[in-house]
């Protein structure tokens, strides 16, 4: 497994996403790059990722494709594949990056599992960056984390890295989830002056991406 | 994983077909080596392929199979078996070949899942070959690709390349779906000045290969 | 797999415990990190450990992750998850901890099943410190040790190390059987001056671990 | 996986027979080995083999032993057990022998399936080697190989090699079509002047090794 | 997969016995581990053998240990769990080991698979030793060995060595099988003035090591 990266920006804010509970993750990073204006600067190849491409709107898409918004300076991490094996890896060579482009913060958007009602979801966060307690949203009690949201949350110590985490009731793709965190997301971007004016977050919006 | 290759041809043309959706890349590139003048230059090997040799016609056949046409100056690759864990692998040494030769473009013959009905099949393709443009079809919207499609698709980033991309309607051998796909390269092969005229696409020809 | 260590204890008795029988081993560890006063001195990493991090009191835990209570000179390991495959390394890198920190002892605590019925259970040893023949429990007769307590107990030769094994009924997460072998835990520290006072064994503070 | 190797015969014709269709290889090998006077001289070590050995006439087999018989300047391989996994690289080991002994051919015994009646199986060849259409059995026109047969064929390209294929109606131990193979081997061995006198083809001889 | 040995006994008579049928080897090894008075001289560790330690009368027992008797300047091998996978290289390890410590000689004891009633089982040997044929057991003609017994045999040519092999009719725990290899180990100890008076091969004393 290793980073190809064709371009290399300074500082940004690091947006990543995993196949987890409820495909949150997923959900909300191909709405981010679908509506920011981005450029593909790079991947993550691995042997052990499922031998899969897509072709979205003729453009074609490798398994962990990196993409870049010069505007808001946001590097994001689309996952289009299970990682299953390659996570401890995967979580160490973000971590590197993260490093490398000496990042502001790494932002993991993910679904976790609730038995609450509807219209009583709610957002939680982890978080070693001060700035989150401003945000409304509680900190996370008592959770267990999967995956390379596990892993890259233990890897990464030398940059300030947070979960936003989307209470989910399912496990089949939910949209509605990745809506809040997207919405949430957005009022951070506000308060750290880097709100992406191009998209809303209306359940309308983001159906199409279930 | 290793490519074995004795003749070394310059500038070709390489096509490609591997066991998808269909067999269309099987049957059709099986057509082309058995209906164009062709010489056996080279093949890849690997312990992670199955231990497999096909006679036919007396002449024994391993698993990955390089051939040659003169004429038309094609390099073409057959695959006689499941590819299943080398496809990332091969992806690579597939780009490698077409970077060594010089090639002018890598053409991949694929099929591609469709629920249309008969009589109204299409053919797509993808292609970063401004001429493809030209050809007649329809340029692919949306789709997944699998396998060394896909793999070879991500890593062939110095050499045009294209995958011609025939629906089909079921997974079992299609060699309707497999003709389309030839007529349309003759097609291709037309406007590049490289027609192979030996070969016709007429179904009753490529029933046998089914 | 490795270790990393940002504190170096000099002379600590090492406590660990494995996911074995009723999880014994797991639930004393993790009632000794709650109830002491500790910090998080290190973990120990592998591509082959699950992917997986829990968040307890907003604290994000590893899953293997080592804490130092200073008062006591106590190094804890918790185990958060199964380490099937990794057994014997796992045993290694422990036993070079011990070595390298000139521990004073290892002690493990485990369960291991029995058939005796409620109020007669039992605690045993299996031990290399004679100091342990003054505690009061029996010496284990005849016993099998699975898992990094195996391990554990065959590669630390240059260390004195200890089992405390809790007799328990059932292979359910069992808080009893955790609680005894605390309890006998606690008695030993007694003997050897270092009675950690914050914790007590009643029944009631235990329960919520299971 | 290795040789070993305690005699090296020059020039000689090397036979060998793998469990494929019907175990014609193995019975025909095991006929010739019991049939003709022969010295073990070797064999092929793997820890990818089965752990298995025969004790036959109170004599120790291994998994992949090697035969010489000095009159007819034969060497036989044997195998006992299934070779999978280890067929390319088995391949690669038998061609590296005939290569090192520059032997003067390798003939491979093999079993193909067929739907035909019974008194009416026939013989077929594949060979590089021209002597072999004097023989007067067929060439096989279309056949599918498999196993170490598949992979010898394919790496075996310095040395006339042959296949000499016997119909089965069925893929439980045939020692009739074995003996057939054997049959057609001797009128061979006659055409080379290095008939073994010793045995026969009757079906009573050949029975006692289904 | 390496050896440990703190004691290097000099031209040792190497007894061992591997988990195969009716577990005859380890019953019968076990049985002379616990009448001879033997020390603890080293183990075999491999990350590939089971995470297991046994406690036998308070002391500990590792997967693969070497005691060694004095007297009768036996080292003796005892194999407390399954071998898989480990076979091929296990049966290396101890013919080095057999090598390295000039062994007189070595004798593996095993049970073999028969289809006779009570009463009349019997004991048979292969062996490259010629002092075996003067014990008065047959010697076997046909037989297929498995696993270590299998390998080492293979393996061990330049140390005589030997196979004990009792028929024993199921493959369950058969301390009867057992027994009777011991007897027969007894007499020709006695022949090789070596006999171990400690012991006797009453059935009674060996069933409570099924």
């Amino acid at each position: 497994m290793h980073l190809n990266l064709e371009k290399r920006p300074n500082n940004p804010r690091i947006i990543v996403g995993f196949p987890g509970f409820g495909l949150v993750g997923t959900i909300a990073t191909k709405f981010l790059i679908e509506n920011l204006d981005v450029e593909h600067i790079g991947s993550i190849e691995s042997d052990h990722l499922l031998p899969l491409a897509a072709i979205h709107k003729s453009k074609l898409i490798g398994p962990l494709d990196i993409f870049y918004n010069k505007k808001f300076n946001l590097v994001i991490l689309q996952t289009l594949s299970e990682l299953n094996g390659t996570e401890w890896k995967l979580g160490e060579i973000l971590h590197d990056l993260a490093d490398d482009l000496k990042a502001k913060e790494v932002i993991i958007l993910e679904g976790v599992p609730t038995t609450k009602k509807k219209e009583s979801y709610d957002i939680y966060y982890y978080s070693t960056n001060k700035n989150f307690e401003k945000l409304g949203v509680k900190p996370v009690q008592e959770a267990v984390m999967m995956g390379v949201t596990a892993t890259l949350l233990l890897k990464c110590k030398s940059i300030p890295i947070s979960a936003l985490l989307s209470e989910s009731q399912s496990n089949i793709p939910d949209s509605e989830a990745a809506a809040r965190v997207i919405k949430t997301l957005d009022q951070k971007m506000v308060q750290t002056e880097a709100r992406p004016p191009k998209y809303t977050t209306e359940k309308s919006d983001l159906d199409y991406l279930g």
